[in-house]
């Protein structure tokens, strides 16, 4: 059986997952032009909905996408697709895409309806045993083009991180590590980068070529002040990340992923560190405080 | 009515176009993780499907993309497809995506069976009155990174083509220019680059991150040899273009089309030249000749 076998939301309903259908001419697949979050639900709540879908929002003024309901209505659909499939410990993956057109162009015609897609799996998460020796990267031969709008929104034109993690599997890694055209670190495959360096945080910024993770801004605007650490956000060279004590890749899905080795060499001890480890407290508490104050319930 | 409607080929049946279906969870829907062509068929005929096919198949390797039918029945595919519609005059799209994984994951699994869809619309072409004229381009913003494996394929990741439509659009042009992150020309949004200069041909080489384009190749192996010209394959730098005597752009769609203005300055004389309009006669010999060797038959 198909992993997510189970029932769709698109456009309105929820339809067998096999039975659902998105239109051949649909530009999402004919063009990759769309967007699209994938989020954790936990104990069937997604605390931090708010933050995936303000960058969707964000995407779609950068693509021109318009007319994608509002965030009660994603909300809404996403706890239905979630209710109808029994899980409330799950991936859920929402996707919008551009729609069919009238007519076949590469310019997108103005206001056509946005195609939306909901599906959700059970979350597996990754192994214990990852957490405990943590993921071993190699760098991609791709550079990522820090230049291109597509580098800091979450676009359906994924190939390219597709055949970054591609050469890591090849290449006995978990991840690929993205360097940008100026030769400086941006992010991993599907995951932003961090880096504890002199007793401090540090992170690509957004003008190396980086998505805006959801944990990425979290550890910057929570997590790393509750634990007195300072973050800088700046062009990262990967000598630095040879001299850093700890690394960690961060994602809605990784949470705090260890990065204990790059390219065969280790990283710091070789060992999790204790910075990633007290993030993951952290990102823990983060994750309790939210619910307490009533977020990410349907 | 939508452009299109009536019959796609989806997977080996012919269904209404309102119809057909893609799951959701196909990746080429999920992550632009696939394959295009874009054809022209005249009097029922593709001349040039084996160098779509071969692009294809190239693109296939690059991203590791397996069990793709052979030629003959993609070729009795499309002109299945072709005469269902009852179209001879018609842009043929072929799409191939990896399909639905059994498992939700970046990493493609090995050997899933690609989606297959043909879909066939009435060649409308450009009006006449834009070849007389030519096309005026802007240079977009967004730099074309030489250095992806997608910038020398046809991926369904195409996002950023788009993204430089809709600014060639914003600014009242026909195409935009892509320069790439060296900032040198490589194409346009949808079309290969070549320039007139000095007496002869010039055209941005592979490793400035062009598209193989059908056209281009022909140019270079056939037509422009045909009226004597040189055609060099080298970085070209944008002042080149400036001080070009002529330039044209080429796709299967536009066949050789005049540039014959940049960011609001004519290109040459601002007017159609001799060269580009030399190269038209020849590409209908060209075509005439392929039919006559057998090519592009049913």
């Amino acid at each position: 059986m198909k992993d997510g076998a189970g029932v769709l939301w698109v456009d309105g309903e929820l339809v067998p997952a096999g039975e659902a259908r998105v239109d051949p001419r649909d530009r999402g697949y004919a063009l990759g032009d769309g967007l699209f979050e994938t989020m954790r639900a936990r104990e069937g709540r997604l605390p931090w909905l708010e933050c995936h879908l303000a960058r969707l929002r964000g995407g779609a003024v950068v693509i021109g996408l318009s007319a994608i309901p509002d965030d009660g209505v994603l909300a809404g659909a996403i706890y239905e697709t979630l209710e109808a499939n029994g899980l409330s410990e799950a991936v859920v993956r929402l996707t919008v895409s551009r729609g069919v057109p009238a007519r076949r162009s590469l310019l997108p015609e103005p206001g056509p309806t946005p195609t939306l897609v909901i599906g959700v799996q059970p979350f597996v998460g990754y192994p214990p045993s990852l957490y405990d020796r943590g993921m071993r990267a190699i760098t991609s031969r791709i550079p990522r083009n820090e230049r291109s709008p597509l580098a800091r929104i979450k676009a359906l034109s994924y190939l390219e991180n597709v055949l970054a993690r591609r050469e890591a599997d090849a290449g006995g890694a978990d991840e690929a590590l993205l360097l940008n055209t100026a030769g400086r670190l941006a992010c991993a495959s599907a995951a932003n980068l961090f880096l504890a360096l002199d007793g401090a945080l540090l992170t690509p910024d957004p003008g190396s070529g980086v998505l805006p993770g959801t944990v990425r801004e979290l550890v910057l605007a929570e997590l790393a002040p509750r634990m007195g650490l300072t973050v800088a956000e700046r062009a990262v060279r990967p000598e630095e990340l040879a001299a850093a004590e700890e690394a960690f890749l961060t994602s809605a899905l990784l949470g705090i992923m260890p990065l204990t080795g790059v390219n065969g060499f280790p990283v710091g001890t070789g060992e999790p560190g204790p910075v990633s480890s007290g993030l993951s407290v952290e990102l823990e508490k983060a994750w309790s405080g939210r619910l307490e104050r009533g977020k990410g319930v349907p």
